[in-house]
């Protein structure tokens, strides 16, 4: 029997993605996103939603790039610490000791101590609601070489990325593996 | 050092969500989407992209409503092969025995025997390349008793969802608990 929870945002998994982008005066700062995920294959994009109070919203809408640093377990705590405060206020990467390192491609720094790291140029800009949506073509991904496997793709048992649960507003680890798309279905196929 | 992966859809954690509507006729059909994610929380609302020559595209298209039933560790075969066959050509329900049950807030069924299920009604419709993204504003979501805790929220632990791995095509389990959001970050802070 089901029950009504409400008209809430939540669904499982949720990212933890940390936003880094300039301001005006070139001052790099992260921020902590979970209202995001890739929208479309060709040409690659992900989506993010900020809401306007931010100051990642109004660094995007100056420069039209963005960087995405997927942190892992390791860096738990400077990942929440990016999401409480403002970089407004706060310089988060001399707070943290992490470094920001300019993206060739667009104008947004990207935390050099994290393993994987999206470039995307915005293509799209939606008002939602409270959020807005930027729809960023992924212009390139990089890795460090160590969680890189010998098929060229990232590892994501060596990338170690963890996941966000909504209303809860708790952490969770990635698990283990369950088996291979378009493959363990075929067991129904058969029936 | 980082080296380039290109141009590609990859980030972690990607969902897994079994996206439900009604053709014309009043079909049930599921489909497996894994390009989602929340993207407001006032609206709560839920964008998911879906690729024009699919069965789902249409559907919602008509009927301006679907819904999100997220699957368990425990339907993993079946949530894959909603993804491996068409709608056009088979009736998924009756091919894995699962029950379709008509959403009272919009006109797309769900799948009972899963635990956590969104309703969505859809409020935009973007054009971003290969993929159209569906914005749905969650009217209400519905959980088993089972699944859902003293809080009156549902629990992960107990819906026991799954991730999706893009590129290498592989599934994952929701691991540990690794923390309080908003609270670790503390750590920094008092540095």
């Amino acid at each position: 029997m089901k029950k009504s929870i409400g008209a809430r945002p939540i669904v499982y998994p949720t990212p933890v993605f940390v936003i880094g982008t300039y301001d005006k005066a070139g001052k790099p700062n992260v921020m902590t996103a979970a209202w995001a995920g890739i929208c479309c294959s060709s040409p690659p994009c992900v989506s993010v939603s900020l809401r306007k109070a931010t100051y990642t919203y109004g660094n995007i809408m100056e420069q039209r790039g963005f960087t995405i640093s997927i942190p892992s377990q390791d860096h738990l705590k400077e990942a929440d610490y990016f999401g409480m405060v403002s970089g407004k206020k706060e310089d988060k990467f001399s707070a943290t000791g992490l470094t920001p390192v300019k993206s060739e491609l667009v104008n947004a720094p990207y935390v050099k101590e994290f393993s994987l790291v999206l470039e995307c140029k915005v293509i799209h800009t939606y008002e939602i609601g409270l959020h807005t949506q930027f729809v960023g073509e992924i212009l390139d991904i990089k890795a460090e070489e160590a969680v890189v496997g010998e098929d060229g793709l990232p590892n994501i048992e060596k990338v170690k990325p963890f996941l966000y649960v909504p209303e809860h507003r708790i952490y969770y680890g990635v698990g283990e593996f369950l088996g291979k798309a378009y493959s363990v279905g075929k067991a129904v196929q058969g029936t």
